[in-house]
């Protein structure tokens, strides 16, 4: 064991900070299975991809074989600003919990979108603005990664179009607001300004939206207007190779120390945040040098990894986009009224499906009044008020914590805190006032997402 | 100069973090006026001061002779969890705007509280806990001091109750929930819990309340409840002591690479964090040891260093605190409801208002369509949406770069950013909607302040 002592906060100096991002996807023996063409179920060229994403953009989504690949020196300016995240040693929760266990986090919140969205966002952004286009056209759920996107193409003077599901539009307003400060235009989905939005409008009156839909919207749009490209926040293999920064610089600050984790924990809803935390650990799983256990750990309203299937689907409503394979509820799935926090996709990033079904990882369901008690315990002990979705991750880092608490073992856990819950407080206030409750949906609940599954065999 | 590259962001390291704080006022010649019995205005003695203070902290306000205090070691704990705080050199901002100017911002946004005010929440918390009470009381307007007091108070298991003026109470929500998270009592001011609250409400029926109206509350319930005392966020000599910790850090990573600044510029509402920020570059001035620029930018629609008269005045409404000196507007001026951030308290810090009187200090006001100007801008810059509160002191540090720029000189300036803006869209969204226009107090607008001014020459 180390003599040093750990300080509280791990910073990397500047020139410490990685230079390059990890391709988790070049380590994998099974790789990722391809995105299918929805007409002619056949792989998805570069050129098909092309008319969706940057031409930079769909190159990284098809590159399953580069394992490093450069960060661009603007990129690395703009992650200057923010970065690099502090590696926190949470001594006070220990202290609290009278565990043995080590507990670190790797915090990502400290920047105004409030979350790791942000580190892709810019890398998006950059693509887009160096292939010369006018802006970038997206969809937003809770808000955290259209706050992301508005930044970046605020920093890069690019046009920003964000479609943010409808009830969040109107419950979240001044997410909607921290956008417009940035310049961006948002448009509550489904809206009257695309074809499908018209369409599920007709179909569904008063229909409140999903992230699937606000996807379909911004798709059209992207593919529609001249100058415009479509960006994603979550899922894409693109989106991993840019979170991998998390897991380098977290990976960077436990050598500096000669930390070597037992257990690495994520939050998962689409995979952006857990894919880039764990991908340098896992590259050396991939490759025998070392063991770790990960844990993936998503709502029990919206079980995707551990109830779902693992099949082609399609990634939006309105069936616009390719077909992924991935661990699913099917598309046609919706996540309950009652479900308070993010996370709410129907999918999993193929990378992780793939990693998960080749049992290199775990996945763990767990409700939300247990995610909202670990919330209000870490906020009080360790300062900061978490988002509901990286919540999940601090739930079942306590948990672990515990268990070393009654085994006497000194495990090593972290923990990746992807953000803060400041424009959460609707949710906590359900909390605070007791009227949260818990709702696992039944096997028959589960059907009708299932049931939209496409008949794809591959 | 230095050869050394200057990083986006200097983090202290844990080992060269302050462990005492400066206290500006043993350095002062003229040292600030006593505060006064408002029954027999002679000065506070200290078992006076410490029916309403805890005992520990009525020392410190009474202390002008000890330079340095110790940081108990609990404290420093704490403060290891949310800083260091990074000093930041803009460069982004910088290139923007082409000036040869220098820019750093000191920032303390990094914390949930969003705000410098943690600092002095903390210290004033353990005090109360060391002194074997249950509880504290306190107000807040925009809800930073209070949400930094409920952190504070859980972390020590204290119990914390917040009288919180009534229109910030109903606007922020979010604010509120906040606070309840951390398990705070939160009561909308005036209320019919005290005694002043019944009188206010009596005599204006539908008040939305103020910070004077609330700080009455709050200290009526301190003194009249067993084991409870009163704490206070601005204003105070001991709030001054804590904040110095932001002052003590910047000059430490200043120092670390020879930067010496020309101008350090902080908004001023009641001098906490301006205080902070400034006062160990004050105490090397007052001791003839360097020279420094130091500006106070306070809101054009509160301007109580540029157009307030220096006096013995009332710190509350309800007038049961002691008196003090300093720069005001008198505790009868309330601030046009057209004014949108913080900054809106009557009175200035009696130690900065000695300072300016002494000439030490300039004061600076700016109206508020120029100050959210700079906050946008700043905030598609840098990354960081600002507190209103703290857009004040960009607003100038860039009206100064931009002089740089005309006249070629290459000054370094260092900016207090204080906070973050995240609860105060309400605000941004008048700014994005251009709602939002200015209000400049004609002298006949401030004559009711002045007349509330009491009858005391000292």
């Amino acid at each position: 064991m180390s003599e040093v002592k750990i300080p509280y906060k791990i910073y990397l100096e500047e020139s410490e900070m990685p230079t390059q991002w990890y391709n988790v996807r070049a380590d994998m023996k099974n790789k990722p299975a391809p995105l299918l063409n929805p007409g002619t179920l056949e792989p998805m060229t570069l050129e098909e991809l092309s008319q969706v994403f940057c031409t930079e953009l769909a190159k990284q989504e098809l590159d399953d074989t580069n394992a490093y690949i450069d960060i661009p020196e603007e990129i690395q300016k703009f992650y200057k600003m923010y970065r690099p995240a502090p590696l926190v040693r949470a001594y006070c929760l220990e202290e609290k919990l009278q565990t043995p266990a080590k507990i670190y986090y790797k915090f990502e919140g400290n920047n105004t979108s409030g979350s790791h969205k942000l580190n892709s966002a810019i890398a998006q952004a950059y693509y887009a603005k160096k292939q010369g286009l006018k802006g970038v056209t997206t969809e937003t759920g809770a808000g955290q990664w259209g706050t992301a996107l508005s930044m970046a193409c605020a920093y890069l003077d690019l046009d920003c179009k964000v479609y943010m599901v409808k009830v969040s539009y109107e419950q979240k307003p001044f997410r909607r607001e921290v956008m417009r400060t940035y310049g961006a235009s948002v448009t509550p989905s489904p809206s009257e300004t695309t074809e499908i939005g018209k369409k599920i409008l007709a179909e569904h009156p008063g229909t409140t939206g999903s992230l699937g839909c606000a996807i379909s919207e911004a798709v059209e749009v992207a593919v529609n207007t001249e100058g415009y490209r479509y960006v994603l926040g979550s899922v894409l293999s693109q989106v991993l190779l840019h979170q991998s920064i998390i897991g380098l610089e977290a990976k960077a600050a436990m050598d500096k120390y000669n930390i070597t984790p037992d257990i690495i924990i994520g939050c998962a809803g689409g995979g952006s945040n857990l894919g880039g935390l764990i991908s340098p650990f896992m590259g050396e799983k991939l490759r025998g040098e070392k063991d770790y256990r990960f844990i993936a750990v998503e709502p029990a309203s919206c079980p995707s990894l551990t109830r779902g299937k693992y099949a082609y689907d399609f990634c939006d409503t309105g069936k616009v986009c390719p077909l992924a394979k991935m661990y699913t509820l099917g598309s046609g799935f919706i996540p309950s009224a009652n479900h308070a926090g993010g996370l709410r996709y129907h999918g999993m990033s193929s990378t992780l499906s793939q990693l998960y079904d080749d049992g290199l990882m775990e996945a763990r369901s767990v409700e939300q009044t247990a995610v909202f008690e670990a919330a209000q315990q870490f906020a009080k002990i360790e300062g900061i008020l978490p988002a509901p979705e990286s919540a999940h991750a601090i739930r079942v880092a306590i948990d672990e914590a515990l268990k070393c608490k009654e085994t006497g073992e000194e495990k090593t856990i972290m923990f990746g805190l992807t953000g803060t819950g400041y424009f959460d407080m609707v949710a906590y206030q359900r909390f605070n006032d007791g009227e949260m409750s818990d709702y696992i949906p039944s096997d028959e609940d589960l059907k009708p997402g299932f049931a939209s599954l496409p008949d794809v065999h591959k």
